[in-house]
């Protein structure tokens, strides 16, 4: 099968952007084809498209259609109107690290090639003005299929690295999905995965369904099951009983953000099964590229949890599953400590045993 | 605030069975009043009533509904019919363990009662007779009464055999329902809060939600809260980062069956809760009625682990939440070795360190 695209652009600087809404999966498959910056906003706070990497590119991509039409011809103008873009597309998910780091990228670009373009011609000269204005605007979505382009690179990369603890008829667990649909394609915990398959090895996934939103049984299952993966749902409460019914080898998941020591802060869940697979002997890997890794942070105490609504437990499914005013105590993510990690599968290779010193070697700028 | 009665039986033998419909809850409190036997099956079939004590107590009263207008004027055709409406109850919930139990001690209420009134008048004079037939069905509504008044005592038994460990201000982390809901009142793994609560303590509750049938947020957080009792509801995978965060000082579970040498089946997730909190070193307790203990069964290996239907994970919510054909493992329940269990409560006491020979010396007949 051809990989998941999660999100392209298609066609030139008068095409749009297409992209997956994951709201409408496992129901159904449906592409949502994104021709304004306001529809890019919307599809991010409404989760139609999520994942770091996914949120990233689809923000770099936001910025070129809002200002592609842009009626200003001067270059200095169409900056200001690129960076009043990035201040609206950063209030669409105010908490996501590769939102802002895309919306940076682009701001950079646009500079980058203002500059560039820079002649002894008078500013005012119009043709030259509109010209360059042009030229930017081409540099952007340059720069956005880059940051798109890249990110599949390092999934592969990543997908390379971890490729060869996928053995024949093993049992992997992983959780949440950091797969194709969080990324551009391909996915970064299932890319050792996809790699595995597509050199011909057969195993068993089983996919934590992840409460309270579910991305383990509404995404995970369903793109491991359309790439012909065999794939096992399990509720998050069964992960003990398939480890110590040995069905499960290998934890694979994702990252959120990676500290200079190796904590790892993931899907909520994820310090459970890491507790879990080390009380079964089983191995425990992260999978995450390398821009994941935040060296100014030096152990996972300092990394923040976030509290999410008490509604996403409480009528998660439309129906009211608990008291309506009932407390709720609903962390977004938990931090993994590093003791607890096996290895970092990164697109510069497996980081493992997971240490400050291998960190610092392997993810040297 | 009044205990909860999940069911009782309202009246003399004219009388009928009121029980809790727990499918309505925590939407709304609705008292289902089953006058026929049909009316009881149907609700432990469809799970209105549930939990081991209270279908026991529900058949109990079944058995009274399906025979106490019976036309026989003969003490051995009554029995006959007794034993079909047995054979009828039976079938509700084919594995419920107490079911059976109950059922067998209507049995044998019916044929001691039998055996009591037989008088040397010839069992054809139609007044012995027919009171005979009377007082077998008299017999069988105390009898039913009496397994319902026994259980509520046991119940708080074991409230008080664990309310020493429930000191002012700890946190509490208990899964499904063990709770009044699930017993004629006051439960068995809640007991010894509800004992706490009454003695006036403060104490915080962190109930997981259970999926997948989430017994957790819908019932344990509806009665606890109803109680007044502080209460907040996690998802199954929030456990080990609230026992991480130690917000949790103790864990207090239910158990479906105990083995000889203290091995708990119990509702999946109970052993992963069990080997996170012996990570955090955080007492983990049992609580059972003696009945729970199965001492024919040397160790949790022989217990076999049922497997329920797909379509409660993969449409829990009435949503479709993973691919529609998706493979789905879903064990009913797991096996938590005795290593892992602190203590076990009981109507007799704790037992604690759980041995062997601690249970033996406990539980003996």
């Amino acid at each position: 099968m051809n990989a998941l695209r999660t999100i392209e652009w298609v066609g030139d600087l008068d095409g749009h952007v297409a992209l997956i809404d994951q709201t409408l999966l496992p129901e159904r498959l449906e592409i949502l084809r994104c021709a304004d910056v306001e529809c890019i906003w919307e599809a991010i706070r409404n989760l139609r498209v999520r994942g770091a990497p996914a949120i990233g590119i689809a923000a770099a991509m936001g910025v070129v259609l809002a200002v592609r039409a842009a009626p200003e011809d001067d270059p200095q103008r169409l900056i200001m109107r690129i960076d009043e873009a990035c201040d609206y597309l950063a209030t669409a998910r105010p908490t996501a690290v590769n939102l802002f780091w895309a919306l940076e990228r682009m701001k950079r670009c646009a500079r980058g090639a203002a500059a560039e373009l820079a002649t002894p011609s008078p500013p005012w000269g119009e043709g030259g003005a509109r010209g360059s204005v042009n030229q930017i605007k081409l540099a952007l979505l340059n720069e956005a299929k880059a940051i798109r382009d890249e990110d599949a690179a390092m999934c592969r990369a990543i997908g390379r690295a971890g490729l060869h603890l996928i053995r024949e008829g093993i049992g992997v667990l992983t959780h949440c999905n950091a797969g194709g649909l969080a990324t551009a394609e391909y996915g970064t915990a299932l890319a050792p995965l996809y790699a595995a398959h597509e050199a011909g090895r057969h195993f068993r996934v089983f996919a934590t369904e992840t409460r309270p939103l579910l991305q383990g049984s509404r995404l995970t299952a369903w793109e491991l099951q359309r790439a012909d993966i065999d794939v096992t749902v399990i509720c998050d409460s069964m992960a003990a009983q398939v480890m110590r019914a040995s069905k499960v080898n290998l934890v694979i998941v994702g990252a959120d953000r990676i500290a200079a020591n190796g904590d790892v802060a993931n899907k909520i869940g994820t310090y459970g099964l890491a507790v879990l697979a080390k009380a079964h002997a089983i191995p425990f890997y992260v999978a995450a590229p390398s821009s994941t890794f935040d060296l100014s942070i030096a152990d996972g105490s300092q990394i923040p949890i976030e509290q999410r609504s008490a509604e996403e437990i409480r009528r998660g499914f439309g129906r009211l599953t608990a008291p309506e005013d009932v407390a709720c105590y609903s962390p977004a993510f938990d931090v993994t400590p590093a003791e607890l990690v096996t290895g970092i599968f990164t697109d510069r290779g497996l980081i493992a045993p997971v240490t400050r010193a291998a960190i610092a070697d392997a993810i040297r700028p």
